[in-house]
């Protein structure tokens, strides 16, 4: 069977995905019987170059998503034009993949819902924690048992920086710097420190694990750590960290973004660098972390090729 | 819609599972509009006191898998008995839920390959790392990757021995009495400290992760580790665990269970107690962890019962 990609965006993670659809088309036709195909990728700009078979460019969304195509995977991001192209996908009965956090947290009740009535898959792996699939363990692999509550290091720059300044001893600014040049940080680097990246991908978890709305939410930064309080955690034993929370409260949800001190042994203290991590707490299974590489073109990238094939084979 | 299920076994891991489908009922007909309903439960005994309604209660296998139910659980245990219950339910077209890792381990590639020719699906979340759904992580989150090895703690019961020792002093006999008056060996425990019940886990998790046959395969077990090994180990900042691994070599994979020590930075360090832990690398994602309790009966219930929900419910 032939699967047909149109593909909305081709910047960091579309051409790590491009790629990494050509490096494992042969062994995912293999194990599922399905060949994959990038059918049309929307760009900005076709004469840019990309390493991508100009043929396949057009700078027209609707030529991506009106064309043959079994599956849309969209990484434009943002909102607004982003949840056009979605709507118009399902609306025509296309599968959806994203990775985009920032729409799923607005709009992504809607888009389930119709998605639901459309009868279309909606996949969104990427859009938390790169290429660790926390968000199909939450949805399938705890199925069977109520989510008490989720403790998680959600953003790879706060993390990157927090343990910068208590490794290293850099200051808050160098840190930030730092990341900024490695290509961490989200463009506008206020996303992440400021907290709204996390409590974004934190509503987008809580939706999956928690039958039940957001009853409230608080946001805080890490703009005003300061090295000497986090050198006085290490005096402690301890070690400062912006940890997401989700837990149940009457009648709904609690989310929290937050700078924390937690002590060396915690789970989500041995998260460093721009890895993520994320503590679950189920009434069946007790306490379960998943760790890894948050964010990054080809973690993120196998995170939705990790959907595309799921949505497009047909598991044993 | 209803779905109905031919429960074989009711011990530990049985009787949780009874525990935990009435627990859960309403949350999972609520998220999945399936109702889940307990058919025919398959015992040695019918008059042993269990807590479970005694009409559903029988001591024919056949009576469990003839029936009309839609999903059969097998938490029988062995190979033999359990091994023809399976196939007859695959014959029948019954979808199939086992926490059998012996099973698996000896037969698993033939009840796999009978499921696909009869269309049947087989769940096993639940036969490594009890409530961890790391088999679901390797078959679906990473689909996208190229899994390059895996390393883990997979026996609970010398993780509880090493890191008694460890921690407290204790000597091995002392420690492993202790695992055995807990309940978290097995029945016989040379199954567990000889490396065999890591290994058989270790053989499910590389059938899922790498489509090459085995090569090799070495095991060895944690009987003749002293606490002089077990200190002189903390006294240069390292541990002593039992770690699975398995890798790709030239033309297959590599399968190691035995002692090793690793710094206490090491992702596997972090495993105390019964604790389960896996470190998976893959060549787009980089490394992964994911941890948490391996058995138990409400964990290993919990990883039962996600099969059978994602068996019986249509997800979004």
């Amino acid at each position: 069977m032939r699967a047909r990609i149109g593909l909305l965006g081709c910047g960091t993670v579309g051409r790590g995905f491009v790629q990494l659809v050509d490096r494992e088309r042969e062994r995912i036709r293999a194990r599922t019987g399905v060949e994959l195909e990038i059918a049309k990728i929307l760009v900005r700009d076709v004469d840019k170059p990309r390493g991508v078979d100009r043929a396949l460019l057009t700078t027209s969304a609707l030529d991506v998503i009106d064309a043959e195509v079994d599956v849309v995977v969209e990484l434009v991001g943002g909102v607004h034009c982003a949840g056009a192209y979605v709507r118009r996908a399902i609306d025509l009965g296309r599968d959806v993949v994203t990775a985009n956090k920032a729409l799923l947290a607005a709009e992504g009740r809607e888009l389930f819902a119709a998605g639901r009535r459309r009868g279309v898959r909606i996949g969104f792996e990427a859009s938390v924690c790169g290429g660790v699939p926390v968000v199909r363990a939450l949805q399938r692999g705890l199925a069977g048992d109520s989510i008490e509550s989720i403790a998680a290091i959600l953003n790879g720059t706060c993390n990157y920086v927090l343990t910068r300044m208590e490794d290293d001893g850099l200051d808050f600014d160098d840190a930030l710097a730092e990341a900024q040049a490695k290509g961490f940080a989200e463009a506008d680097p206020a996303l992440d420190i400021d907290g709204d990246d996390a409590a974004q991908k934190l509503r987008i978890l809580a939706g999956v694990a928690f039958d039940a709305p957001v009853r409230s939410v608080r946001v805080h930064g890490i703009r005003d750590v300061t090295l000497a309080e986090v050198e006085a955690a290490r005096s402690r034993r301890s070690v400062v960290r912006h940890v997401a929370t989700a837990r149940r409260v009457g009648g709904g949800v609690e989310l929290r973004v937050e700078r924390r001190e937690l002590p060396e042994q915690h789970p989500l203290a041995a998260a460093k660098g721009e890895n993520n991590a994320v503590v679950v707490r189920g009434r069946a299974v007790g306490e379960m972390l998943f760790a890894g590489k948050g964010a990054g073109s080809l973690p993120t990238a196998a995170a939705v090729l990790s959907d595309v094939v799921e949505i497009t084979a047909q598991f044993t």
